[in-house]
Formats: C-alpha cells, sequence, structure tokens
C-alpha cells in the first residue's frame, strides 16, 4: 500500500519537475544580455525585467545541480543556461562602490547596472552556491576559488566584523541571531564540502557553530521556535522577539537533519525532528483553511507583517523535504502523514496545469492573490529543490521497498 | 434630504472623533519615558514598546491641531499629552551618528535609544509638522524655529543635495519623482505658512514647485495617476512605473485641492478633482467586494506587493476627505455619491464599536486580516485627521444651509 501510494508520489513528483525546468528553460532566458528574467506573468510572460542577484544565483545554482546528478537533465542547453547566469553575475554582481569587498548587489538592470544593494549577507550566499555547483561540472578551478573566496569574506562578515555591509552602529539597534543567518551558511558549508575531506576539515568548526545558533532558536522550554533570538539564546522582547515563521523552521529542520544524518549524530537527528519539523507542524497549520501560515506570534498577538495568513509556496515546499526526509529515514508512519497533508494542499493550491510552473501566493482561505510564476522573490529555486529533494528521496525509498 | 443626511455623518462623525481620541489618550501615553506607545492591541493593550518616529511626530500633530481648533479638545491633558511626545522627539528623535544634520530616526526604544534610520525625509517631515503646530498652541519660538530649520533641511535635501540621507549612488538607480514627496511637502507649506504672509511668500517658490511634480504624476494621456514617475514626468520602466496608488492619489487630490481654493486657481481645482479624485475611484475601486485597492498595475498585472489586493484603512480616510471637500466646494451630488459610497464601506469595515479606534487592515474579501489598532504603520493619524477633517467640511456646508 505505502509503495503504491510513494510511486504515485514520484510520477506526479518527476512530471511537474520536467514541467518547471521547461517553463523557466522556455521563458526565463535573456538572450541578449545574458541571465535571466526573474519576472514571469503566469504564462511566462516578462513583466519586468530587473535581475535579481539571489534570483540569479539560485538559477544558476538549480540549473547546474540538475546537470550534474540527474541524468534527464545532463542537456547541454541546461549547462549553457547555468554558464550564462554565472558569466552575469561574475561580470556585473559586485557593486562598484564604497561597499566593501565582495559586496553583491540585491537588484540588477537588464544589463547589469546596480539597482539595490541590500545591507544583507544573501546575495552573497547564493553567489557563493552558484559559483560552487557550477565549477563541481566544469572543473574551472579560477570559479571554485571565487566562491571560496567568497566564502571566507561572508564568515568574516557574520563571525569576526559586519561593518562592510554597511549597517550603521545604532544604540537601539542590538545585533541579533536571525535564523536566516546559521541556516544559510549551514547550508553552504554543505555545498562547499560535499565529496571534499579537506573542505569540510576547513569548515568544521563553522558548522558546529551554525548547529549551535540554530538550536538557539528552540525555546520556551522547548515548545517553540523563534526567528529571532539574542546572540547568546535569549528572547527579544516585543514583536521580533515573538515572530514565529513555520516555513524558515522546517527548512532549518531538513538542513539540520541532513547535516546530522552525515555525521551520524542520533541526538541532532531527534532534535532535527521533534522541534523543527513537529513544532512549526502544530503552530504553523490552519485548521480552519489548511495550508501553513507565514508569520504568527507564539503569544498569539497579531503579527504586523500584513502578509502573516498568507500561504506562500515556499514554507509547503520546505516542509514537503523536511517531512520526506524524516519519514525516509525513520520510517515513522506519522511523518508520511504529514508529508500527504503538506502535499495535497499544495498540489492543489500550487501547482498550475494549465501553464506549467506553480503560483506562489494565496490569501488564507486559499484565493490566488499574486497570480505571477516569477517575482522579486519568487524564481527558479524552492519548487524545483523541492521536486528534485523529494524526488531523490523517493527513489531511495522505493529502491530500498524493493530490495 | 441633504441636510438630513449630512447631519446624520455630522454625527456619526462627531461621535467617532471622541471616541478614536479617548482611545488614544487612555492606552498610548508612556507616563514613564514620554511620547507614545505606538504598538496597541484591538482593546488597547500594549504589544510592543517601540516608538516610531512618523507615528509619534504624527500624534504630536494631531493632539496640537484638535486642542487648537476644536473647542471640545482644548483640554489641558491633550495639550500635556502633546507637549510629552514633542519633548520626546526634541530629545531622542535626531540620530546621534554619522548621518547628516538634521537627521532623524524611523524607530526608537521605549527611551530613545535609535534602532533604525530610514534613508527618506518622511520622519523629518512629521518632525516639522509636530513641531510647527504644538508651537501654535505655547508660542514657543525656538520650538518654531526648530521646524523651520528642519523644512530648510528638507528642502536642501529634496532639491539640492540628498547625500545626507545616505543612500548610495548606484548607477541602476536613476532618481524618480516618486507622489509622496512633493504631495507631503506640499503639506509642510500648507502647514507653516497658514496665518503668515511672510512665510508663505518665502515658499512661494517651493508650492509652485510641488504642484508641478505633483501634476507629473497624471500619465497615460490624462487617463491615469501613476505612483512613479522621471524627474521630468515620463512614465518609468517595469512594475515601479505602472504603479498606482489610489489612496495616495486621493489624498494628493484634497492637497492640491485645499491648495488651489486658497490660491483661487479655478483650472488646477478641477485637475484636482477630475484627475486626482475621479481617476482613483474609476481605477481603484473593487467593484466585486467593495473599498480601495491598496495597489494596482496600470497594465492590469499583478502588483508584486503581497498586500496589493488588501484594504487599508487609510486610503478610505483620505478618500472621505476629498470627497466631502470636493463636493463642499462644488455641491455635485456625484461627489456627495462618492462619499456615501466610501462611507458606508469605511463605517461597516473600519469602525470598531466594541473597543473604540478603527481597525486597519481588511483583505480584499473582507476579512479582519489584522486586528490592532496601532502598529509601525498605524497610529493617532490617518483616522482623526478625516473625522476632524470631515466634521469640519461637514459644519460649514450646514452652516451654508441654514443661511
Amino acid at each position: 500500500m505505502t509503495a503504491a501510494l510513494l510511486e504515485q508520489y514520484q510520477e506526479r513528483i518527476r512530471t511537474e519537475l520536467d514541467r518547471v525546468v521547461d517553463f523557466w528553460l522556455k521563458y526565463s532566458h535573456d538572450k541578449e544580455h545574458g541571465g535571466f528574467f526573474n519576472c514571469l506573468g503566469k504564462d511566462g510572460k516578462v513583466y519586468d525585467e530587473l535581475k535579481y542577484v539571489w534570483l540569479q544565483g539560485r538559477q544558476v545554482w538549480m540549473y547546474s545541480r540538475l546537470y550534474r546528478t540527474m541524468e534527464r537533465f545532463h542537456r547541454p542547453e541546461i549547462l549553457e543556461a547555468a554558464k550564462s547566469g554565472a558569466a552575469f553575475l561574475q561580470k556585473f554582481a559586485r557593486v562598484q562602490a564604497s561597499s566593501g569587498p565582495g559586496k553583491c548587489a540585491f537588484c540588477l538592470t537588464r544589463d547589469g547596472r546596480t539597482v539595490k544593494v541590500q545591507r544583507t549577507i544573501f546575495s552573497e550566499c547564493f553567489y557563493v552556491m552558484a559559483m560552487d555547483e557550477l565549477s563541481r561540472i566544469t572543473q574551472d578551478k579560477e570559479m571554485q576559488a571565487d566562491a571560496e573566496s567568497m566564502m571566507d569574506r561572508l564568515i568574516f562578515w557574520v563571525q569576526t566584523d559586519s561593518s562592510d555591509l554597511g549597517r550603521p552602529q545604532l544604540p537601539g539597534d542590538l545585533p541579533i541571531n536571525s535564523m536566516a543567518v546559521p541556516m544559510m551558511l549551514l547550508c553552504l558549508v554543505d555545498q562547499l564540502t560535499e565529496g571534499r575531506t579537506d573542505v569540510a576539515e576547513k569548515y568544521k568548526d563553522l558548522s558546529g557553530w551554525c548547529v549551535e545558533r540554530i538550536l538557539q532558536h528552540i525555546q520556551r522550554d522547548g515548545k517553540a521556535i523563534l526567528e529571532n533570538v539574542t546572540l547568546n539564546g535569549k528572547e527579544l522582547p516585543g514583536c521580533q522577539g515573538r515572530l514565529q515563521n513555520p516555513g524558515h523552521a522546517l527548512e532549518a529542520g531538513w538542513f539540520l537533519l541532513q547535516y546530522a544524518l552525515k555525521k551520524g549524530d542520533v541526538q541532532l537527528q531527534k532534535t532535527a525532528v521533534d522541534k523543527f519539523m513537529e513544532i512549526p507542524f502544530h503552530t504553523g497549520w490552519d485548521k480552519q483553511h489548511g495550508g501553513l501560515f507565514y508569520f504568527l506570534d507564539v503569544d498569539g498577538h497579531c503579527p504586523t507583517q500584513l502578509e502573516w495568513n498568507m500561504k506562500l509556496w515556499w514554507p509547503h515546499c520546505e516542509a514537503l523535504i523536511a517531512y520526506l526526509m524524516a519519514y525516509s529515514h525513520s520510517r515513522e508512519p506519522v511523518l508520511l502523514d504529514r508529508f500527504k497533508q503538506i502535499y495535497d494542499y499544495t498540489f492543489t493550491h500550487f501547482a498550475d496545469e494549465e501553464h506549467g510552473d506553480w503560483f506562489g501566493y494565496r490569501s488564507r482561505q486559499g484565493e490566488l492573490v499574486l497570480d505571477f510564476k516569477g517575482g522579486p522573490f519568487k524564481g527558479f529555486f524552492h519548487v524545483p529543490r523541492c521536486l528534485y529533494m523529494c524526488e531523490k528521496l523517493l527513489d531511495g525509498l522505493l529502491e530500498r521497498q524493493d530490495s
């Protein structure tokens, strides 16, 4: 019975991944200036030519990963697209301004002029992911060195001195431990160390630091995952301190589980599932209308984010990976139930049978609020990464079932 | 018939204004540190202690204006509250950092430490409004000079050199004419020049400049009001260029109409109504569910703002002022119809009979999405200003009806 269900998932997920890849291959490539159009309407039409560095980097990474690790995507046009995106990034992403060395833009014009620079580290993180993954295919040592030197810069900003990022030091704005930073760095360590024991050794302490920082977000006697805490793991005052982001917790959950499985750390595996997967499910699932809320306040106040009760595609993508990875490891039926529940909501609410790729933004009640496929924060990343990871996990599950 | 209807509006609006003032007097005052709590739940409970400079300045202005111009609010506790807010601002709002002279914070801790600084001019604008209005009551010449010197700084930033604001010059980020800037400055000129012919003379050119910049937002052969245009009044590319913000256009409309009435400029009065009030009504009104959309794309693409289809309180407040001011001047029945339509939606969707003050955020379909009365962008301003302006306009209309 379970095998039949898993096969059904595998079939649908495989088909979806093909359709999603086709959509972006067909509509997003900028043949004139290189790189990718990010703003694509529901039918793929470009409605804005701005290029977002996060999304450019993520698309290069995703194409490269698919090319390198899945036979049916080992196609020249996918490699060419990845190369075009990487060349665009290498040429234009770095800010030529007063910002410190390595700082990347957030947004560029179609022809690569800087529009906006964020005072955070995320453009640079996706730059690292892109360059490392592509260089694994091309064996381009310079590109790999570019990724590593950007990674060193990131670690310097996060652990030593963030003043290059350009955020002024303000007396009421104390540094905090925001979930995104240790999560992202743990993800980068996983990326950079795959198959490289020397690099793994280099980043060993960093992984430990990331895990510790992520675990600090377990609060309220182990009953809540909070998005922002102090640098020594205490709860922050006000809305910022009470904020919960279930999708982010779930994403952190599978990053942790993946790391713990590699390390053979049984206790951490259990924490990843019990805390970072079970808690966000119980707090984040909308019992009235289904789907995962975007933001919640741990004390039940109304969050101040206008979009707090919307249902976004990416938390659902991350949840699918998390529960399937956890199930795949433990075979606990409840984890497959979780996966099934998220899967049913996701495929009825986000997949677009008509034009391919997925919608991203529904109201609490389920109405489609934003109908585009690509926008400033939605590109070729969460959907294909989810489908890719789930297909791999299902392949593994079904293989083991057979044997 | 019309008189009876106007009296009914007057009665309700007067009662609402009393209730709204009572709510903020009761719940928002920080007796320990001075200034106001901004984050108030639906029942007035403080759910976050951060203090937002825009909202602090607006509350000082509103209390002072009510005290100065409406007999029933000429009460010591209202003046004391305004003074407390102004003292808090004078003590803490200015950033003690690398920012240029006069730069104000966006957000402060309860005890006045800077949390965040925006690289825009709006904290400073509300600082000017607050100090000027309060100094009209107290005859505090130093405070008035403080307002005027900040105003000079604002004009310098907007017309001469904005580098003190701290926004880096980026090659893809050309300066634009965003509706908010000339609107806000026109509003400040109106504030500073009331009853002062010498000051009016000083800012005569500035008013002309503001009007010209506002009129540049009339685009598409006079059929659309766009939120962002180039500095020489052309349409910008992409989403930014196509953005419509009906509430903002309506607010600009009544600022323009008020200015044109003072000047006796008949052509500008007509433009204010025909362009800045009629167009946003036709494009912005949700024919399916009622209420004004927050953002729209002039070509019918989906806006990229997640909250685009939500119904916010403030566009409705601005619409009420706009249509009643326009009706009050021209007595065109269609303008009273517009007022009535907005009024009915507003009072059924935003006013809170139970706890007083108004809700701020409903979904497109009308569900309450955020239930707080005060938040980072909602304070004691749009609601009481709307009720205050409407009460004054209705008083005028009914007086003239009597005579």
